[in-house]
């Protein structure tokens, strides 16, 4: 059979990995498809950059001369962000092309779309390495456990915010001095706010949470909180409580509906996400069948990344090579995304009291009106400040909306300086 | 679309699964596959049994029936076993039917002409069930790392075994009381070898291993060891050294061929299988452009094993409705197997010896003969016997055969009452 042809959008890093290996792994990837897989042409926004190891024969700034090259079958993108590569996405399927995109932003925000355009133009579209990197995510919950009701997915899936609270854990560094090394190491965008604020983690959680439950997840839809608020003094609380602090992305199907959240959350030392540190992500997924089954990996990195978009393009030659037609793989029904109102969780709260009699009994009695009971309670002198203490506790499971007003409410106390912090608990796996 | 229907050969705990499912997610199964599944035929061995769930009039004890009925596209193997498992598979492929099988001694032995048959026929078969139950091992060699060139699989791939060795390393229990235990709760069965002489553990990393390094590797090729020498005062050198004890399923591809064991193994406390505990399994992969992956679930179980046998059939099912070719995905090459003479490891060594000058001596100078050395070494009193001490020394790495010949020389020595316990040692992941 005659040679694939692939037309690249994007050579950064990942494009670039994904190129030399087309040339590299000729050979293995020739045997896995059954066909050679051939590099035809390759968009770039700038013209001039020189590419190492990509010809400078197959470059091109007319992105149009990938989308309609009637010799391409598979369109690569590799751009990243929303515009243009949606609109790329769209023109590549609806020029007949199959379609291999490592774009999370896209993916979460206009998957329906263009996963219908790519059913009516009989075409594959992959997206293995718009989530999680080399972790095999997608196709697990699109393929292996597709049997599966699930009800769970538990997941670091920011390698960012993960590397920067696995060293304020380590070292008892504040947010600050973990942004910053964040950034002179790398890890972290001169402008962190996607990361830090959650942005690129509920996009990912409304990805996975479409395919594990059947349902139209829009990444807006995800109650987000960044971990700017997390404060170093909390790490240490939370190892006398046995707990670590992680940016969890959480979705659960109740039977009411589906609870999508991102946020910073004290997590059991026995939980096994508790030990998922620096740039490593994982993914819990629960099914009624399955059970738990827990994915590890590194999240982002050329060449993860690079592995998933490869694994895809072999999928989809497989697919190209076997003819027939493409095979429709998702079928998202509306569902109920529920409100946080509507969510149950424990909480920690630390506060800095006066450290005076009868202080704790008026911030019980707020916790006893609001339903909320304790689980655990510590209350330390503090340093800054004469006659403050520091006052944390840990609840049992609560509506958030009443966590949130005992929170308020303890505030609003005379006697309390302020709430310093509110993170919610995972529950033991 | 019309219906598929789907042949079942085997009804016990995990064909009752497949099956009830089959009616009980009729429309979920309908929706992921794009037409109705449907169980048209049951085969099993006592007819006369009641099988909860399944019409009756779908029995057959005739299992002639079901491999040639013109009506049954899909053939789902539970039987297990080597033969007639074997010949049941291979006429099914012959007569054009798709298979789903979890059989993993006939697709660790046979694996390669049944692969060639459905090849030949234009059929699909799938075996995520045949390793690691509801973890999704298989699909994720074959198709999302499939881009890698993947050099290393380390595997806790037996619940049993790990089960057995979880409960000896909490409760300080001997070997017999943890298969005693194992046994009257139903994870060992009345005749155990199949598990604790790993192999159980021996077909899966075969069938791994071939995927994972597209060569063929048969379950006779992999080097066994089981667990019934493990001792139960080795794990309290284990803890005391900072290992625990795994039955661990190892495979390296390097230059030279492929090295495939499978035998008890110190786990240092730090590596991610260190903490995979019970009926757990777990599957760390390593690729060129991945780096690490870890898949971890339950490892057996009807649940998990029905999980990734109804998942075949869903992809079985959408090849089928999207018509065109089979995907034939293995292509396996001849690649030398290496002896476990070739094999280097780090090695733990617990020997008990007279308690007088010049033992040590004795002992440390035969490690120096043989080229091993020492990296930790731990004397104590024994309460057994007068006189005597138990020595324990862990080594670098080493060549397997001179570990071996030098605990052969140890033994011999006159001041060497015995070798008690050889266990190699995994290198930190």
């Amino acid at each position: 059979m005659s040679a694939l042809e692939v037309g690249l959008i994007g050579a950064g890093t990942v494009g670039g990995e994904v190129a030399r290996r087309l040339y590299s792994g000729a050979e293995e990837l020739e045997q896995r498809v059954g066909c050679p897989i051939r590099l035809r042409r390759v968009a770039v926004r700038d013209g001039a950059r020189l590419r190492p190891g990509i010809p400078a024969d197959l470059l091109t700034t007319d992105v149009e001369a990938v989308l309609s090259d009637p010799g391409v079958s598979i369109v690569v993108e590799l751009a990243g962000g929303e515009e243009p590569a949606r609109t790329y996405l769209d023109r590549a399927l609806a020029n007949g092309k199959h379609v291999v995109t490592a774009n999370k932003v896209v993916m979460a925000r206009h998957g329906a779309e263009l996963l219908e355009l790519a059913r009516r133009m009989d075409v594959e579209i992959a997206f293995e390495a718009a989530v999680g990197g080399g972790i095999p995510v997608i196709g697990t919950l699109t393929n292996e456990l597709a049997a599966n009701r699930l009800d769970l997915l538990v997941a670091i899936i920011n390698g960012t915010t993960n590397s920067m609270l696995t060293q304020m854990a380590a070292e008892g560094v504040d947010f600050e001095a973990a942004l910053r090394a964040a950034q002179a190491s790398g890890y972290a965008e001169a402008d962190p706010t996607e990361d830090i604020e959650a942005f690129d983690a509920a996009s990912k959680l409304a990805i996975m949470a479409s395919i594990a439950f059947g349902a139209q997840v829009h990444p807006d839809q995800v109650y987000r909180e960044g971990i700017g608020g997390v404060q170093a003094v909390d790490f240490r609380y939370a190892r006398e409580l046995g707990y670590t602090i992680k940016l969890i992305a959480y979705a659960e199907r109740r039977p009411e509906g589906i609870e999508v959240r991102t946020h910073p959350c004290m997590v059991p030392l026995t939980h096994p996400l508790a030990h998922i540190d620096g740039a490593t992500n994982a993914v819990l997924i629960r099914g009624d069948l399955v059970g738990e089954v827990l994915l590890r990996g590194q999240g982002a990195g050329s060449g993860p990344t690079a592995s998933a978009v490869l694994g895809d393009i072999i999928e989809v030659g497989r697919a190209i090579r076997a003819g027939g037609h493409a095979r429709p793989r998702y079928q998202w029904q509306r569902a109920p995304i529920l409100p946080m109102t509507s969510v149950t969780t424990r909480a920690y709260v630390r506060c800095t009291v006066s450290d005076r009699p009868g202080v704790l009994a008026g911030i019980f009695s707020v916790f006893g009106e609001e339903g909320v009971s304790i689980s655990s309670a510590i209350q330390k002198e503090v340093f800054v400040g004469d006659g403050a203490a520091e006052f944390v506790v840990t609840t049992h499971r609560a509506p958030d909306a009443a966590l949130r007003r005992t929170c308020d409410r303890i505030g609003g106390l005379d006697s309390v300086h302020r709430v310093s912090s509110f993170l919610r608990v995972l529950s033991a796996g």
